[in-house]
């Protein structure tokens, strides 16, 4: 299934794509000519995950909007491609330091910043090195505390993407004084996840492959085969002695190549950033104005 | 006006403190001789700072149990006392980089880990050295966007005590990887709020002075007023391009003196942390069993 959170008329509400477009009359608000079907539930997808995606009476939207698929309840991003943190600390002259490969590290970002499908991307006031960041989310649909590697995956509702917008020149600043990244990840509109939440059984064996363009060009492709920590070491790391909860979502960190930093390019005012991944669908958003 | 969340009869509320104990019946549910008087608001603290301290119809409370004040909406904790920094990078061997002194760096905790007055503080099972760290906590009482700091205390609800609980051995691990604290700060319990929320007019001009005592030894002590960056640096810095909303906890970061960690001495199971701030009272909780 492919959860999303749909507007229509002024409402939010909790849908499923449906690609089979057979005899069904229902209109387009979908992605790649899916139909939105409204779930039948009344709440948000926080409550819907945590109710246990009980379906209700279903029926298709035909002017449904996509939104961000879920308000998370909190954010943790881990960096789990070597590939990227090769890439990234090469540019900075650092080596990969050991706790990276020991334990799945993690900053926090703030759930009230994220923003969905065809939306504005806001290029804050005070970066003028505004850069995207591709990584594939995990989200949490069972609660659970001190979670065992081998049980880990019980505890994963889906999958979505993860736009990681970075203010490059504030994080490269930020990073000597060893809090994390501040302003340079926290910003209305810096965090932009979408197009849906699709559940496990929408992915093969063979990993999910995610590739972003800027403009219509490939600037980076990469496979969840490549993480170094898994979901399951995530989960595990940050369950211990903490309760996670259903609609809480622990993003990938970035492919390689998944970030312009990485490839010495930047983002203008008004490129087109789409990000894709196989199972999920496409995120599609424009940036902003400059400052 | 000193705002607390209380428990009676298993249900939580909002009250206020009340240190008029002449022809008043009620009980002593509070701190030093205090009464509890409900507020007479149906909803949580967020909702009522949110609703501008709206007082019902209020009653003493006569077996009112405090509780952390608020479940906050998000938690910063900014770093902003130059005493303990340099106790800190002393001991490390670092000097304070320049970033420091130009803006009020911050990372994000999980608002789901906090705890309250008297509640028992958790020994996470994977560290060895259990710290504490006496902040003093402003709470976000109206929203806001850009908010020039001139105008920035206008935001402020009021103040409380944080006990950042810290596991030193992770956060040493955890610091070159350059995403800030994680596990080093994050498990059910790692933060205790409280006794009360107080408002501005409780304190004079001359700041708000805090002390920290372990078993009844007093470890630490400092001022407000030797704080390099205000709250109202703060505010202005975290609502640059960002909303900031009633609810939010931002954190001054340790005081000199706050934590084990400068003096080179280590909470043992079972000892009890005190922390006091003139004008809100004593966060008064003993450490759990170890490991």
């Amino acid at each position: 299934m492919r959860y999303v959170t749909y507007e229509s008329r002024g409402r939010q509400r909790v849908g499923y794509l449906d690609s089979d477009t057979g005899d069904r009359d229902g209109g387009d608000g979908g992605d790649g000519g899916d139909v939105v079907i409204d779930a039948g539930f009344d709440g948000d997808m926080v409550a819907f995950i945590e109710a246990g995606a009980p379906l209700g009476q279903t029926r298709p939207v035909s002017d449904a909007v996509l939104r961000a698929p879920l308000r998370p309840r909190t954010l943790r991003d881990f960096m789990a491609f070597e590939g990227h943190l090769k890439n990234a600390f090469a540019g900075l002259g650092k080596q990969i330091p050991d706790e990276w490969y020991a334990v799945p590290a993690y900053y926090k970002g703030l759930p009230e910043t994220v923003i969905g499908p065809d939306e504005e991307i806001p290029w804050p006031s005070y970066t003028e090195k505004l850069d995207h960041e591709l990584e594939l989310a995990a989200v949490i649909g069972r609660a659970g505390k001190d979670i065992p590697r081998a049980r880990a995956m019980d505890h994963v509702f889906g999958y979505t993407i993860w736009n990681d917008m970075s203010a490059r020149d504030v994080q490269t600043r930020e990073l000597p004084v060893g809090m994390g990244p501040c302003k340079a990840k926290d910003w209305d509109g810096s965090n932009v996840l979408g197009p849906c939440i699709a559940t496990p059984d929408e992915f093969g064996a063979a990993g999910i492959v995610l590739r972003v363009r800027v403009n219509g060009e490939v600037w980076g492709e990469d496979t969840s085969t490549n993480m170094h920590h898994t979901f399951a070491d995530m989960i595990a790391y940050a369950s211990r002695d903490l309760t996670v909860r259903a609609g809480e979502v622990l993003g990938s960190g970035t492919i390689a190549g998944g970030s312009g930093l990485e490839l010495g390019r930047w983002l203008q005012p008004g490129d087109l950033v789409e990000m894709e991944a196989d199972g999920i669908g496409v995120l599609r958003n424009r940036v902003g104005p400059g400052p």
